[in-house]
């Protein structure tokens, strides 16, 4: 007999487990396999895994494990078989480096802003080397997902526990959370000040395709719009419901992006979401009280943007460059 | 008439120059190409590049640099083309975020001595992860070379500069220089006190196929062993000379690895040469005095030195996984 434990469990639960089943005289064996599953992504990425990790002493589980995930491995996906504490330890540690991966670009980002250079081109160029890859390298205004902060949470926990300092998760992290704050001091600054403005926010969700909202900068932007005076009217194709839960009854959540840019003394792009890319920006324009974009995942073609006559601001596009 | 320029230079340099022949009324294009060569894969490097950054407003130099690299354009390597600012920071962007990926690895692999998890499995499933990479994720005592710590000092000397604050790379970078006090303390853990006491060093050079020391682990082990009143033999293949430059004449340079061996209290790896892999550990263990060896490199077979009778320390291995 074994039994499959999956994440997120905290490290030492199957040993743990392990050793008290064998104290009970109990044959079976324990394995701890990572569920690398991500909101809006979850099929794609159970068909498609990166790789199958299994912790466990067991060789027979491990082959029960591989017949069961045959479709899979035949595919050409990698079996990684290694103890229950490594396997625990996978899932945060993936995590800690994607947001250290996406906190290291948003920090380049407020560099490029400084000496005319360009985010988005440097973090292409940046992804091409095969040894970094493209993915999660986009500046923007934060990350976020209600996994993303557990995960974090746990590995800080863990490694002060044990006396180990995780310095470059913890800059990470604190390059996170203040990335909200410099999106707002933009849309201040452009509209000199935040005292009874209206400001649009499109996208409520961490990310396009999903309805969380947990971590979403968006969130983190509107609170933090209100708390400088301002008026916030909000639109999300799928995530309203959850924005009411975390935000105060002050916002005005509207019923498309037209209505929430309405009277609008700024419209902000909170979620990559991809049918804001196709919008009618003409009308937009018409409907705006100033037209001012400023887009936090730098989703809209700023080039025609501005050739439309919008002021656009975008996340380390401090250039020419568009 | 059009002018490369090959990095690193200051950010802001073309644009420079690009004015002062504009003011002076001669029309050359300026074009900002960043050169990613490594050591000891230079010519790889230049024939399989990862990607070609130009950094110009000139469509023409484009299209004739893209005819000068025709044969590796051919081959499908991405032409990008971007400002001169930008191209001018990918270089130092890239090194930077692989030296905060390597000291990423280098915390967790403490992290997993204290919890019985195994760093070089954990990096072997991190790195299967598409958007992370396996190169560069790999525990160790140190990163280096001569470039790296330029490039690192340039990028920071801009940001602080500008005003920006870099806090993921100013962890990256203390991270890094904390390592070799760690395997220094391994050493000193095992064989009690270190004064007196003999250490053989195998690999000066920061890397395997290069003899480079600058900013080399193996030299600042080295260095930190010697203050703590041990003394020290090394040995490396090609970086002898340059090691003697760095390091004071109390140490003893050996002509083989057995050599420095020889009535040693302890045995470091401080160097991935891939020859060290095929040594006559046996002989090894005649010749020592304590059979110990600290792999700053995690690049021999442990169970197999385990089972010789040797006592192995690798870097991130706490854990019955070998």
């Amino acid at each position: 007999m074994w039994k499959v434990l999956a994440t997120p469990v905290p490290v030492g639960t199957a040993t743990r487990i392990e050793k008290r089943l064998k104290s009970e005289g109990t044959k079976i064996a324990v394995v701890s396999q990572p569920v690398f599953v991500t909101d809006g992504c979850a099929i794609e990425d159970f068909n498609w895994p990166d790789r199958i990790v299994l912790g466990t002493d067991s060789p027979d589980a491990v082959l029960t494990l591989k017949q069961i995930y045959r479709p899979v491995v035949m595919r050409g996906v990698p079996v990684i078989v290694t103890n229950h504490e490594t396997a625990e330890m996978v899932r945060e540690a993936s995590t800690a480096f994607l947001a250290t991966k996406i906190s290291f670009i948003n920090e380049l980002a407020s560099l490029c802003e400084s000496v005319s250079a360009d985010a988005v081109d440097l973090a292409l160029a940046l992804g091409l080397d095969k040894k970094i890859s493209p993915r999660c390298l986009q500046p923007g205004a934060r990350f976020g997902g209600s996994f993303v902060e557990a995960d974090m949470d746990s590995l800080a926990q863990l490694a002060s526990g044990n006396g180990v300092s995780l310095k470059i998760l913890s800059a990470a992290r604190e390059v996170n959370r203040t990335l909200s704050d410099r999106i707002v001091e933009k849309i201040s600054h452009a509209v000199e000040s935040l005292a009874g403005k209206q400001v649009a926010i499109l996208g409520l969700a961490f990310k396009p395709h999903t309805n969380s909202v947990a971590g979403s900068g968006s969130i983190a932007i509107a609170k933090h719009l209100m708390s400088e005076g301002a008026k916030v009217r909000e639109y999300d194709p799928v995530a309203i419901k959850e924005a009411q839960a975390e935000l105060s009854s002050a916002v005005c959540y509207c019923d498309s992006p037209y209505a929430a840019a309405e009277g609008g003394d700024a419209l902000v792009v909170g979620t990559g979401w991809p049918e804001f890319r196709a919008l009618d920006f003409e009308k937009i324009k018409g409907l705006l009280k100033r037209p001012l974009i400023v887009d936090t995942k730098n989703l809209l073609d700023a080039a025609r943007l501005r050739a439309m006559g919008f002021q656009y601001v975008g996340v380390g596009r401090g250039s020419s460059v568009l």
